[in-house]
């Protein structure tokens, strides 16, 4: 095991806040001396199943602490998902709910496991111990924490202050996150900044069940590709890791280069040491499109493995850094009546002739490098079509 | 079954405040119409099993409604008084205090008996309900009520604004009591004003649970024998509805003649009807004396019988109202060599010569009717010794 001084640098690497580093300290040396891995929690709302690299900045957190030693469980919160809906009072309206989280927990595991180390990672239901409380344990529970404390949370003092109403079973979030880590006895838990408040419960309610306080340790938010938001599905700048190594690595190359190093923190499990070189010799004028070309290739190498990501790395080359046209361009076979719009749908550049149209129409397809708007444009033998920048096709008439 | 107007007219009888008057006619026409009783629900504190005329307003008013047909559940509030403890965690501890709870309850069921109807009359612990709730359930029943309406309750609101803490699990005591009506399908609920907050939620919950909202009974608190405050064991100014006849019918001789007619109100079954004239009668210049008589003498009866108060009717004019010895003096043998103080101690008069002592020196002590406060004075065959207006004794040599 890496000494205490070792860990700490690898689990500091890129960390927004450690709240309880005394106790981080203690848990490792403990931890070191008695050979026993830490506990390291994780709570995922289980709504969400499609997770890209934003998500992944606590996960590969925890695969870092995994490669050290420690286990992980991630806590799928079906409990709270179940009972969010405060009308959805009827028994048929809940088993439906549940068939729904058990199908959104299996992809989420999943994909939870191209990050995690599926030896060290454990993966649980919160209902499992949530929904056995009974009202007097509830009460017992709710009794350890006061209004004035739960009206400190951000939100709730703003709703409360404008008048918007919370609902009682709202102060139960917190509470019920912070009976995970008792549950769990939890050493480490992990989260984002907007967490912040849970987590510290988390703290605080062990303490008064007669456990050591968990360390908190929280992630900053990565931004997208557009480099000023938060990396998110619904704003379209994410990079999803099930997306193919080509996309994962043409995406990576499109992020600004002052986001380069907070990627290499956050997205990468690569030694703070080795990071600090690299923002050495960025800073001595190092083209950041190499190092870029580094960050994509170390991002694609996690999720796909060393062939593919090199593979990538060649059709990036050649698509964007040579303006070549892709090694790659796929053979279509079509029939001498197709038009360009058919030709299109057959090469699956896009899904109907109405689709198609409007791609010509709002000028994105090329033909032979050549930029076409007349949707009534002939097509030929051997002729490549391509649509924006990643999507080409060669056209092959059938013997 | 009597009309609306009428059962109204008995209902509204010295309450302090009827909330949902409207949904009470409304009851009150389809109970008639469909000749169906009424359910009308008081939670009560299993703590303390010793009940005075003040704590009997509620219950008298139960009865009158019980005498027009209704029936009374009686709620004692076990799951409340178990959780209200919140350090009181083990296992061993909670069973102790189930069978004081239990205890008091036996005591409690006998005396609420003393004023209640038994064929109409239900009692029952409420965590016969609420300990079988979930935490799905709390959460959902939690949901139905925001804490902006929480904090509106008078003490809530001042504990924030002053900075004293409020543990989260007191917002359940209201919530609790609602679940109760809910559980019980309560019409009418009655409580004093200090229970306005909780009364009002059981309205608000029952909606919220597709149910008619109860009507709210208030009744104000009984000033105690000192006119001043509110009828209270440790302020000493109660009458008991254990104490004997005698007892009881001085008592109430002693109360302040403003309080007569609320005292009529609140701890008679009188009609309305007849406290109008009464109150009629005291305004045409009837001595107040021979008008609080009738009161203590409807009071006695209540709860001893017409017997039992006609006796202590008797003593009372005779002791007080005729200045005249009482009928029954103790007889006490004494030896010669006993003193005043060794007699008083021998007629129970006090526990102790010191005591004895002092009481003589207060001027508390009478011989034959004439005051003494030498302690030596000497004692005789025959001699009456009173103390205050209550004892009496009469010595008597030994053959």
């Amino acid at each position: 095991m890496l000494s205490v001084k070792e860990q700490l640098e690898i689990i500091s690497k890129g960390t927004d806040e450690i709240i309880g580093m005394e106790d981080l300290e203690t848990k490792l040396k403990k931890s070191i001396e008695e050979s026993k891995p830490l506990t390291i929690k994780l709570g995922l709302d289980p709504s969400a199943p499609d997770i890209h690299l934003g998500h992944a900045v606590v996960l590969r957190k925890i695969k870092q602490m995994q490669d050290m030693g420690h286990r992980a469980v991630i806590i799928l919160g079906d409990f709270t998902g179940m009972i969010g809906d405060p009308t959805g009072k009827s028994k048929t309206r809940k088993q439906l709910l549940r068939e729904q989280v058990l199908e959104n927990a299996r992809t989420y595991k999943e994909q939870l496991l191209r990050v995690l180390d599926p030896e060290k990672t454990e993966v649980k239901f919160n209902s499992e111990w949530l929904a056995k409380l009974n009202f007097s344990e509830v009460l017992s529970l709710a009794s350890k924490c006061t209004v004035a404390r739960m009206m400190e949370r951000e939100d709730f003092k703003n709703r409360f202050t404008n008048g918007q109403s919370i609902g009682i079973h709202e102060f139960f979030y917190p509470i019920m996150q912070a009976f995970d880590s008792i549950h769990l006895h939890a050493d480490i838990e992990l989260g984002g900044r907007d967490q912040r408040f849970n987590l510290l419960m988390g703290r605080t309610l062990q303490k008064e069940f007669g456990q050591e306080s968990q360390a908190v340790v929280m992630m900053p938010l990565l931004e997208g590709t557009d480099g000023v938001n938060k990396m998110s599905k619904s704003l379209g700048n994410y990079i999803g890791i099930d997306e193919d190594a080509v996309a994962m690595f043409n995406k990576v190359m499109t992020i600004p280069d002052n986001l380069i190093i907070k990627y290499f923190n956050l997205a990468t499990d690569m030694h703070p040491k080795d990071i600090s070189k690299i923002e050495e010799s960025l800073s001595m004028g190092e083209n950041p499109k190499n190092i870029k070309m580094q960050l994509a290739k170390e991002i694609t190498t996690l999720y796909h493995g060393e062939t593919e990501a090199k593979k990538a790395e060649e059709n990036f080359i050649q698509v964007f850094a040579e303006r070549q046209k892709p090694q790659e361009i796929r053979a279509v076979s079509i029939e001498e009546t197709d038009d360009i719009l058919s030709a299109m749908v057959k090469g699956k550049l896009c899904a109907s002739r109405s689709e198609a149209r409007r791609l010509v129409l709002g000028g994105a397809v090329k033909i032979n490098d050549q930029k076409t708007t007349d949707f009534k444009t002939a097509v030929k033998n051997n002729d490549i079509i391509n649509v924006g920048k990643f999507k080409f096709i060669k056209l092959v008439h059938r013997a």
